[in-house]
């Protein structure tokens, strides 16, 4: 067991030994339910892997004193640095702090310091500290407490040998909002110190419209070449995510591999790879928008408002892009964006001819550089033989002329409009290239 | 240890005491990277909450076999049934077929019949299996094989005694499109029957535009007066969820407790509780705008499309929604709302007489009975002192007239268009109700 006095004796000690690896523990009862999942683990995580550590196990615990101690005793027995989030707050159900002093076997002090911080923070709201807050002052022998400047619980860092083993435990409040800062502010630079020097050098590429087992083929023989660079392939509604990390005494070091990985892929990804460092695809054809001075306008049919939200979600759009039509209904289509009603008639609203003529009609009505046009089967119903759910029609029109992309997307309508608004705006982003 | 034998005699045993405990353990060293989340342990705890059972504890652990089965041997010491996720590959990295046999202490026996099963699946495909597949025809000793129709892995059900405890240990493949049908057809019944009978009785209100703070003042008396219904209050981009859920040893009796308590609830929030049994928003608007034989357009300024993609989100939406304009810059509100040009300037473009204007002009042009206008500075550029980023105009035109409600949203850009397409939507709501 850990004492106090071991514990000052020791609270200098850097681990000597690679690996470290971390675990994460999420305490509260609310996470086991259906509704709610632990997230900051993602944060932490990513926090962890940058200092060269990796996490080994993650775990969720609900309010239960017993459940707790045993889990914290497991986690000191395995992992060289157990971060607990949650269970810091004022009630009988928050335990993390009673919970990791039993399992370390140290007493809990009440600090009159963190006292007064608390009840300084209710009296400058006007509020009157209830009793049951106090305890949250509550600190493990020999820890460093931790400011939280977004929350009444501070954190908690403790370092020392537990059972023979060097060890650090660190206790962080559970709201996302109060985790992060306070482990940016109090943890990361502390944990730096404790560990051998490592740099951790990153790069994202996106590809759209790409399958991701056509990716995969095309890309594995490549990562073959890097065995020092961890690649990682992550696909979701019509982008791809090529991860590439790697570790090295210096971030020179590191950061020449990963580039040189990435750029290995992209040469063979050639242009399907619309985003070299991360970028959304939203805030690239925004990029290449102002590049070229160009301005863009929508007409969305089955879309209804997805392409022109995902454009607009980027601040500083109002540069570049100047609105659009939601055509849901013909008459909207011949209103808003002039398409001949003759033509909806003849074509049917699912053709090559309207996306086509909502492009060209939008833009002509904006008076922009580019017009969009899409038109399709979203589904679940509404399908036919002749023109199934998940076929859509993509137009883009310029003073060139409108070139026009006919697909059938797979899945349901959340992704089916997903998959129809990402390859509209990659019809743009080629088009500026 | 739990010997083919003993699990033999053992298969038809019943859990006899409460409280059954579950634990859930998802395998994969991808899900311990900062990318990617275990979400199957959602579906699982929903599913197994059904039953009356609760789940403790959830972890995540990665590819590695002695931690692997040290964490089953901790599962199956402290909880009463054992679910595993994936990990059932055909890889050299796939070990969670092999950590349980060794944690169970039984053999692993290559089946035949699964054999087959695979090499016929394969062969189906026109492909040929390669070796690395066989070892996913690996069975525990005395497991019951769950055929999986969406995939080569069988998930396996194991029940008996382990270190004289009654258990039982599932273990599922981890795509969610191969665990939820594999669940739903081969567990929860078999997991029934080995259950006391429960039934569990759920209800969802939501409630649109209230803080949460303010919601759980006023519920918070409520709640108490019913002590047998579990509640949880869940709070997210302008819309509050509070879930009720009970369990009894008739389904009519948990069902009227709930309802008891709900009914309590909705009584005291009034018209704010939109939904009733879990409906969305945009269903009820269009619920709501069918029951009145109303058509709906929009015209949209900040949130650019979102308003738009929200209502057709909803299958079936083009029999109430028209379409509406995305007026990001000031000539589109006027040229495709109508909006006279000397009141953008006059006004400016955030103000009560432009969203006016907008859901007049929008509603003329396109015949809808109902005409929607949102103008505001969503940010995080673009405010001033005078109109600070949050600021948002929420206009509804009807034959009665135009009301406009004006709000101040915190939050990024983000959540400020969240917020404002919810409040647009309620307006619609209350309107029509």
């Amino acid at each position: 067991m850990l004492s106090a006095e071991c514990c000052h004796s020791l609270r200098h000690f850097s681990f000597t030994l690679l690996p470290v690896n971390a675990e994460i523990i999420a305490v509260g009862s609310e996470l086991l339910t259906p509704f709610r999942m632990d997230t900051n683990s993602l944060f932490l995580t990513e926090q962890i892997n940058q200092l060269g550590v990796e996490v080994v196990f993650k775990s969720v615990i609900g309010d239960d004193l017993q459940r707790l101690v045993a889990a914290a005793q497991h986690a000191l027995f395995r992992s060289d640095i157990v971060i607990f989030s949650g269970g810091l707050g004022p009630t009988e159900d928050d335990l993390t702090r009673e919970a990791v002093a039993e399992a370390l076997g140290v007493a809990l002090q009440r600090d009159e310091s963190v006292l007064a911080a608390i009840e300084q923070r209710f009296a400058s709201r006007g509020w009157k500290m209830s009793p049951n807050n106090a305890k949250q002052a509550d600190v493990l022998d020999g820890a460093v407490v931790l400011p939280n400047p977004n929350g009444t619980a501070p954190g908690q860092w403790m370092s020392g040998k537990f059972d023979g083993r060097e060890r650090i435990v660190i206790l962080l409040p559970g709201p996302p909002h109060e985790l992060k800062p306070l482990f940016e502010a109090e943890c990361r630079e502390r944990l730096r110190l404790k560990l051998p020097p490592a740099f951790l050098a990153t790069r994202v590429l996106k590809v759209a419209m790409l399958g991701e087992s056509q990716v995969d083929a095309r890309v594995a023989p490549i990562y073959k070449r890097f065995g020092e660079v961890q690649t990682t392939i992550l696909a979701g509604q019509g982008e791809i995510q090529l991860h590439f990390r790697s570790r090295a005494g210096t971030l020179d070091e590191a950061q020449a591999r990963v580039d040189e990985a990435a750029d290995a892929v992209e040469e063979e990804l050639d242009d399907a790879v619309f985003s070299r460092n991360g970028e959304s695809l939203e805030q690239i054809v925004g990029y290449w928008l102002q590049m070229r001075n160009a301005t863009l306008a929508v007409a969305e049919s089955c879309t209804g408002g997805m392409l022109g939200e995902r454009i607009t979600s980027v601040s500083g759009s109002s540069r570049y892009f100047v609105g659009g039509a939601i055509v849901y209904s013909n008459a909207a289509k011949t209103d808003l964006a002039g398409v001949p009603a003759d033509m909806v008639e003849r074509h049917g609203a699912v053709s090559r001819e309207v996306a086509a003529a909502l492009a060209e009609g939008i833009r002509y009505r904006c008076e922009s550089t580019f017009g969009v046009g899409i038109t399709g089967v979203a589904g679940p119903t509404g399908g036919t033989a002749e023109k199934p759910v998940g076929l859509v029609f993509h137009a883009l029109a310029s003073d060139g002329g409108t070139e026009v992309i006919e697909r059938n997307f797979p899945g349901d309508r959340k992704r089916i409009r997903r998959f129809a608004t990402t390859l509209a705006l990659d019809m743009v982003r080629k088009k500026l290239m």
